[in-house]
């Protein structure tokens, strides 16, 4: 199953059919490059796991192959597995200086600096990597310093957009290199790898300085103090508060660890820039005139430990929410976080405050960093491509990009909707999709990774759902008799004290059960664990509609 | 703390600060009438939990004082916690002809008749309960017979308004009674209870037919099957999809259990019309050509067990979705169901189908059935009350319910945003809030109604999270030495066979702790367990980062 030599390979370990975990590979021979290395959070279904990452066997199987890790932008679905992968493989990683600085950040809380080369790179620069030489240009995102990637292979060129969206007028000046784009696809592009996220958008991404706008006119309206909750990568968009706090003569708190960190990196390495003495600590606010201040914190996606949430509900020690107020939610909820979301404006409403929130285009206080069709179809038309690979999305996100590819000149079936590990062979300049490699989700529990599998999951479900019950019995070894017990416990089924006569005759039923074995001389312990689950389970079930997961204990003494 | 003589009391038993399970209460002296009985859908906080009802202590320790319950229409929310309200009171229930069929199903699945009383009105009924006097005034919303009511007592008029929109075009004929409500207003109203769901939506709601139209031009256009999903509920819907059916000359099938259901209590009560010959078998589809057939279906929430949801996965026995079929949700997702539906969504892209899909302005499939801002100032507007009470909505729907009536002439000071539970009183005209009564979440489960609780929710949740160790230990009465164990097992904690040195090392530990205990002639088994859990978690902590449930069991002998 291995690759022929003088083969292209394109293929994914994550990103596709998802949203998050994104992981893309460009092999030509025997040189690999890895582009991305992404987390992904867990729904609710995944009880108890913390993060996901991608499952990365086939790349330490190839160890010896692969020549860099390359990092398109630094969003935790692009750089949060990092830590994981390099505790297995030594790779150099190949980012902008502002994405190092939040992969460093990543390190260190992990405790892991070691020896891993970090190698910061530009638009401008130029790598080699066996056959296989690497240049860059730049894009438009909802984080500084972003990179497209162009791979320059002996079957031909192989460009991944990274995560883009056509932005005219950018916040902070971070014109995308349209120019070049331009000129890559007017040499020639054999196949395209671009990103899907908002496929399903008709129109054209507003630009992010809109929202600055927005931003200057709520600034300049609020009565107390103004509270914006944003994400902290989205340093152009830090950067418009800055610009309209400076406006409006307040000071600007900066409130939740992630807000602090990310914040200094991007000062540190002058991606944004904010007036001498324009910050202060979170303990100032309340020693100032409430017109005199603006508090930029974490939590807009309503996660219940960050800033914003226990602002929301008064938990917050340095700085509270009086009547009067203006919280300003500059971003969307991301699917699965509207009811989070939904109960912090509750609460901020009975606080008193006032609160500017909705979708985007209600507020203009939110833009999408993904671009729409037109964006998607622009990108596509500056690169007339051969192949087209959508990748970064669910099916129907794929599904829609490569209607857009088709209306703009892509030949019907030269698009490859792949799944994760699916390979694109590109041999004498033909392509196919004839073999996968192993690929999945590797889960992330605590310090464990990968040892919650699908059996844990199933019992931590159960378990949930309708809690549990051990039953205990002593046995005689060599009488047989029951010296002690049956003795009962349960957790997550019933309130024990409502539950007397229930739990008395579940033990009654286990007696009889180890009784009526014992008659027709069964010793096996199976074979009584068994019936004693069945005759409790069958019990529990008629009398409660419960399942909990019964739990029998023979001890043989 | 209860209440006075000549007294009007209003209140809510559930519906507010929430959506779902509704539940309110007018009384006047010993008078009791309530209004709908719902049930809501737990968040998946709630592990295991199947239904949330209103806890109905007031009502049960006032049971003599009763009159009726009234129901204004036969949503979830409005009639799901009837079968419980029906084990614990014997009221007699008024609702319109088309909600008792729906509350008869509900009954006959919970094996529940018995000798309840249910009483057909309709929107001329005149009732007296005492010296309350209760008439009622038809309203548009997504399910047919919709009813505001009117309460005529001593100290005034109050009118709930029911769930409503206005909607000057409805779909089958389904008119409101604008002119009566204008009357009412009239007359004067002392007090308006309103539903609040869409109250941060500007403008008005669109007219139901719009998607008549539109479900029209889909089946024109389409060639395939035609699968169209929606809420089984909205009847006036399903009479739109009949029409494009006849029009189109395609046959119609019914599949889904409540969907098969509730139309047939439409069509017997002539809610609907269904040309004869139209209805066929599912299991009939495939003996049809594909553009002669149209599928109504359930399952527009994502619900993994609905027809949609199964047919996506090609698990539904009797019909199948082939490339080139059509399949139209016609229905929003609910806040919290998106990625189900999602999934469904990327399910049927990835058989072939063309998808019509997104918010309903989109694609003109759906429509709320909830009056916007517009629809709530006109009803405000109608009925000119001197108090009003928003309800039926979460906070921040209540407050923008607020500025609403505000915007058209209530004071200030004359709203009242309550919480479940808190009583406004009026008297002499004058309303005050100051008092509460019980009120709260009751939990079902199973078939347990109320006997889970935070203990046991707190238990599933940690279960859920890390699993559970339990560790088993016999020890000799008299001499105290371990007889047998101490033995291991875990449930959703960690792979047993990669985990043995781990479970060795909780072996060792509980060993000592016991050991080291006697040692200290401690012989508490409350403290010897205790020891056990702190010892073996913070072991467990350090070496995996997770905290099991940790169950000590020590056996005497």
């Amino acid at each position: 199953m291995g690759t022929n030599e003088n083969t292209l390979s394109i293929f994914a370990l994550g990103g596709i059919n998802e949203i998050g975990k994104n992981m893309y590979v460009v092999q030509y021979s025997d040189d690999i490059v890895v582009i991305d290395c992404g987390g992904k959070f867990p729904d609710e279904s995944l009880l108890g796991i913390d993060l996901i990452i991608p499952d990365i066997t086939y790349l330490e199987e190839n160890q010896d192959k692969i020549r860099a890790l390359v990092v398109t932008h630094g969003h935790e679905d692009h750089i949060g597995g990092i830590p994981y992968f390099l505790r297995k493989l030594n790779v150099p990683i190949y980012a902008t200086r502002f994405t190092l600085g939040l992969v460093e950040l990543k390190l260190t809380e992990h405790r892991l600096k070691r020896d891993t080369k970090l190698i910061a790179i530009d638009s401008d620069s130029k790598l080699e990597f066996g056959e296989i030489g690497v240049s860059f240009f730049k894009v438009s995102h909802s984080i500084p310093d972003c990179l497209g990637i162009v791979f320059q292979t002996p079957e031909g060129t192989v460009v991944h957009t990274g995560d883009f969206k056509f932005d005219l007028t950018p916040a902070n000046n971070q014109y995308a290199d349209i120019h070049k784009m331009a000129e890559i696809g007017r040499q020639g592009v054999l196949a395209l790898i671009s990103e899907s996220t908002n496929a399903e958008r008709k129109g054209l991404t507003p630009s992010e300085r809109m929202v600055g706008g927005h931003m200057n006119e709520a600034f300049m309206k609020a009565q107390g103090k103004i509270f914006i909750s944003t994400f902290a990568s989205n340093v152009n968009r830090v950067q418009q508060v800055v610009d309209a706090a400076m406006l409006t003569n307040r000071k600007l708190a900066l409130v939740g660890r992630s807000m602090v960190n990310v914040v200094s990196v991007a000062m540190e390495r002058g991606y944004i820039h904010i007036p001498e003495g324009m910050l202060i600590e979170a303990g100032e606010v309340d020693q100032l005139s409430p017109e005199k201040v603006a508090i930029l914190c974490t939590g807009s996606q309503g996660e219940p430990m960050a800033a914003l949430s226990r602002l929301s509900s008064g938990n917050y020690r340095d700085v509270s929410i009086y009547p009067g107020d203006t919280v300003i939610l500059a971003a969307s909820p991301i699917p699965g976080n509207e009811r989070d979301v939904s109960k912090i404006i509750d609460n901020l409403y009975q606080l008193g405050a006032n609160v500017i929130y909705g979708s985007g285009s209600t507020t203009g206080m939110h833009v999408s960093g993904h671009g729409y069709q037109e964006d998607l179809k622009l990108m596509l038309t500056l690169m007339k491509p051969t192949y087209f690979i959508p990748i970064h999305g669910e099916y129907r996100m794929l599904h829609h990009h490569r209607l857009l590819a088709e209306s703009v000149g892509v030949e019907e079936g030269n698009t490859f909707i792949i799944k994760n590990g699916d390979v694109v062979d590109i041999e004498h300049s033909i392509a196919r999709q004839t073999r996968s490699i192993p690929s999945g989700d590797t889960y992330v529990d605590g310090m464990g990774v990968g040892d919650v599998g699908d059996i844990v999951l199933r019992d931590r479900k159960q378990l949930s759902e309708d809690g549990m019950l051990v039953v205990v019995i002593t046995i005689n070894k060599t009488d047989r008799k029951i010296i002690s017990g049956p003795d009962t416990i349960t957790r997550g089924f019933v309130f024990v004290k409502d539950s007397e006569d229930l739990l008395k005759e579940v033990n009654r039923l286990v007696k009889k059960t180890v009784t009526d074995l014992q008659d027709e001389n069964i010793r096996q312990w199976s074979i009584i664990k068994q019936n004693i689950k069945k005759s409790v389970g069958q019990y529990l079930y008629a009398q409660t509609k419960r399942k909990p997961m019964i739990l029998p204990i023979i001890i043989e003494i």
